[in-house]
């Protein structure tokens, strides 16, 4: 094992054992590493791993500012690694598309009534105005797609789906350019966000799940990402 | 952004333009430094992180095999992003494997029949005797699932469902300990094996997502995970 993964190991074995928690700093680099016995290099390095994957943010200057914080952001980290592979080539993105669609469904089948998530995906709605451009209105979108993951209550289905809408953020920006008529399209989505919610608040589950995939495979039809085949699932 | 940060986005552009393909080389940490004006320290750092995350393989040494490659193991690299958010504490091991349900009961439903994937499976099969010991027969059933998983010919499924059971391999193997009778189980899991797959071949889609579902939380239940409300799905 080199140096770095052996303070990487000692980093998450402090996680396992809760010496570590969330909001907690790092012990400084220079104390890491005279503890650990290894380099400030390696120890840097292994707190770069860290941040990428989500767990630290690494502090600048000093003051009680300062310092690297444990934090949890798992639906950036694991997205930026799928953006990873997406470039190169080895996952396609239709097949990004289709776990969408599967996740989600089960989400919307699952979502909660009265829910402090589903309470959020109602407001978001609100401020989803058709008259947006395209980039704040998708940016309003994966909030609202994320806001009902979340109300099913199974937080790594909703990293990893904040991690595919994540991973292929660049790509779905791009789509809009294809669309014809970007304020009709968002009228649909508008209409269609409301529908899978009011399905959600009337506990049709089944509804909501269909609704959801049709949702996702309507828009990346018209935004002609080809999938071929057709439906997704 | 910080300098470590531009080597990585100078290295994922080289993949989105098919400069670096799976199997290349990246050029050495000196020539890189020199190209992008940056410290070796710096590459080296964005060199770890894309280590971390699946993409390269960092070389030792000097000669033909010397050298950083482009690899492709996403699922090893996300496994590991979400073992470090487990161990945080923000993603609870039964939504892992609630979600492990998830994607498998529909990798299930949708497995090729007459697939390779599904040909390695029952060769995995073959091989996985109630008469090993736990973690051998453990090491053969994450690839029996995930041949299983490949069969439906998914990428990012198939991806998301090896790092899941990537970040609890540590917790699953504990859990065999709680068992009472391991050749019992062994033998009733190896039974339910061959149940999954003969109702794949019989393309009975429906059947095999559900017994997979059944499968996976009949084992963890039996392990004393103690899943809340019985059923996952």
């Amino acid at each position: 094992m080199r140096t770095h993964q052996l303070v990487l190991q000692w980093i998450e074995n402090q996680f396992s054992s809760g010496q570590l928690a969330l909001g907690a700093r790092l012990p400084a680099e220079r104390t890491l590493a005279e503890q650990l016995g290894v380099s400030r290099t390696s120890v840097r390095e292994a707190i770069r791993i860290l941040e990428a994957m989500g767990v630290v943010r690494a502090g600048v200057g000093s003051g009680p500012e300062a310092g690297t914080v444990v934090i949890a952001e798992p639906a950036a980290a694991l997205g930026s690694a799928l953006r990873l592979h997406i470039a190169t080539s080895h996952l396609p993105v239709a097949d990004i598309v289709q776990t969408r669609v599967l996740l989600e469904s089960w989400a919307a089948a699952r979502a909660r009534t009265g829910s402090p998530a589903l309470t959020e995906a109602a407001r978001i709605l609100d401020r989803m105005d058709a008259g947006l451009d395209p980039e704040a209105f998708m940016e309003l979108d994966v909030s609202f797609h994320l806001a009902l993951a979340e109300a099913a209550g199974n937080a790594v289905v909703t990293a990893m789906m904040g991690s595919l809408r994540e991973s292929i953020r660049n790509y779905a920006g791009g789509l809009t350019a294809n669309l014809s008529d970007w304020p009709a399209t968002a009228a649909r989505l508008h209409v269609e966000h409301g529908e899978i919610l009011a399905a959600i608040n009337g506990h049709d589950g089944g509804k909501a799940a269909e609704l959801v995939a049709a949702h996702i495979e309507g828009y990346y039809n018209e935004a002609g990402l080809g999938l071929s085949g057709g439906a997704l699932i």
